[in-house]
């Protein structure tokens, strides 16, 4: 079949939207047509030639929501019919990793999945006879993507696609840190650093867990009233104070229980793990840093009881943690469309990007 | 009242062994006859200067047993006659820590400590006039000293002062960091940096919480013999073997579920993380790392699920939980008399830093 898509035929040059070849879904996948997408940073960090691991040409884009059109043999627990959110994060329930009980990074098809590949060791995707790599296992750049089963998760067909496809990457980063990775308590008290779409994600994630304290950090200013519209209690500019560790810690009475870093800066991950309350504060790293950069402390921050952790796809479990997200907007435990800016065409998606990296969008969707 | 110690009159010098001036205990102390004391790296890290917050002249020790001899006013946990260990971390379970529920690392007289005083702001000890620090809020290396009712935990009559007096640091250390901070269960996969007192400790603490494989690391192969006779499954020599986190890594199936940094030194620490499996590896320092010197590791470690911590006392509450491990040891549990491989006497305690230096001990115990 034909699908439209935005391709990265190369690094650092706009995307270029053409009509490509789709094969079918083989045995165990499943064909998705996508209804939304959002442009997230990673896409971003990809097509600005960042990430040495990033392969082209390649349909990126995997932050989206769409409908099962077409299923493969074997295939059990979607229908056509059925609305799904694709996931970069797959879910087996076999592996070691699914069935220890104490992850959500499936491995099943890390491999193929790192390579733009389906799990055969093939791509369904092609432009004239030539291959075009998937990317993150999602391609949701695609009005037509084909995914494994495992790496889609069915959820309510009322949920609109131009709010819940957000919850394919940004809010379940964002508040399945909270609630999955740091489990932040009633009372407590959080520091976020980086006030994006990723921020206020987690701020409204220690809204919903009942902490007391939502400290926001950024060095941008107008983000303190998105910060605050999400559930932020009070604002740090790093500019208008000398050391922001020290800052934070005369305001948290000795330092805060939960620190997110949100920035992808490494200098600010180890700020938002010093500024942890000494005997127990955590600090989760969400950002993406820079290739070949490296986080640094004293391991004094540690033996004094500082604990350093990290999340990926904010600890869910794709099949079955992110149906939940979606319920928890629907019932209104959790916002999305105030932070959906702009919505665009497949045709604007360049524009998306240009709106993301000049800051002036929380979140832009591509609507197909 | 006159006690007999080793005072360390100034960094890099041999103790000397001299007649001491004690005050009595005041209000809230208690005076204790040290029975044993074992020599401690973090003696030697003072006493060798490296430490930049050391103070001298002081009588340093802080691993002790003895009998409470006198109580000050106000004192009501203990009486005379009590056997005790002296807790360089004290519990006085009413400061925010404490009360936290979620540390071992009490505030109340922290400030006092870190300056060689007394609560209230005195030392206790004179030499010729002269006031002398205390050292940890311990100072074991005197056959008298004096200590808040915080910082002593009563135990049972019958355990041995020379052995129990280990339970006063190392063995709390290592067997609390398995038990209270990484909280290992049956089954785990863990591995151990470094084959001291404490990480032999770690490796009895990690056999007593069941876990499969303990996989002990050290330059030194004659510790390999040490590390199977408290339980240790298996033995790597890092010279044999080219990369050693990848070595472990194959040895594990991925990665282990806990390492325990037992060396103090970062570079170690740094392999200690990444040798741990992705999505739910816990990697604890346990060492004390030289003044100035920092950990790093690509944030990428953690964001795949590895958790970085430390431990200090080996998250054990002073007064609650030292008394646990002296029953453990009494009840056989855990072991502590083969550790002790060289017994002194006060006047022979230089002999017993050189036995420590020398990588000739386990465990040097002066006995008064």
């Amino acid at each position: 079949m034909k699908t439209r898509a935005a391709v990265a035929f190369e690094a650092k040059k706009p995307l270029e939207i053409v009509e490509l070849d789709l094969e079918g879904p083989k045995a165990g996948e499943v064909l998705v047509e996508i209804m939304a997408t959002g442009i997230c940073h990673t896409d971003a960090y990809t097509l600005d030639g960042l990430d040495s691991e990033g392969l082209f040409p390649s349909v990126l884009g995997h932050e989206g929501a769409g409908v099962v059109r077409e299923v493969g043999a074997g295939v059990t627990s979607v229908v056509p019919g059925d609305h799904v959110i694709p996931l970069y994060t797959p879910e087996c329930r076999q592996c070691k990793s699914c069935l220890s009980g104490k992850t959500n990074l499936c491995t099943a098809i890390r491999a193929t999945q790192g390579k733009g590949l389906m799990p055969d060791g093939t791509t369904r995707f092609s432009y004239k006879g030539q291959p075009i790599f998937h990317y993150m296992g999602c391609s949701t750049f695609s009005n037509f993507t084909v995914l494994p089963e495992i790496a889609v998760a069915k959820i309510r067909p009322d949920a609109p696609f131009d709010t819940s496809c957000y919850v394919g990457c940004g809010v379940t980063t964002g508040v399945g840190a909270v609630v999955n990775t740091a489990k932040v308590e009633p009372g407590a008290t959080v520091v976020v650093f980086g006030l994006g779409g990723i921020g206020l994600n987690v701020i409204q994630g220690a809204k919903l867990a009942g902490a007391h304290h939502i400290i926001g950090v950024d060095i941008n200013p107008d983000r303190e009233e998105w910060g605050r519209r999400f559930g932020m209690t009070a604002f740090v500019s790093p500019k208008d104070v000398g050391d922001v560790v020290q800052h934070l810690i005369a305001m948290t009475d000795g330092g805060a229980d939960y620190t997110f870093d949100c920035t992808g800066n490494t200098t600010v991950m180890r700020q938002a793990l010093e500024a942890c309350h000494r005997g127990w504060g955590e600090s989760i790293i969400i950002g993406v840093a820079e290739a070949g950069k490296e986080i640094a402390t004293r391991p004094f921050q540690l033996v004094t009881g500082r604990v350093w952790k990290g999340t990926a796809f904010g600890g869910a479990r794709g099949r079955t943690d992110t149906p939940k997200i979606v319920d928890w907007y629907m019932d209104g435990l959790i916002e999305i469309d105030p932070m959906i800016t702009h919505r665009l065409t497949l045709d604007e998606i360049n524009k998306g990007f240009d709106l993301m990296h000049a800051g002036e969008s929380i979140r832009s969707v591509v609507i197909y």
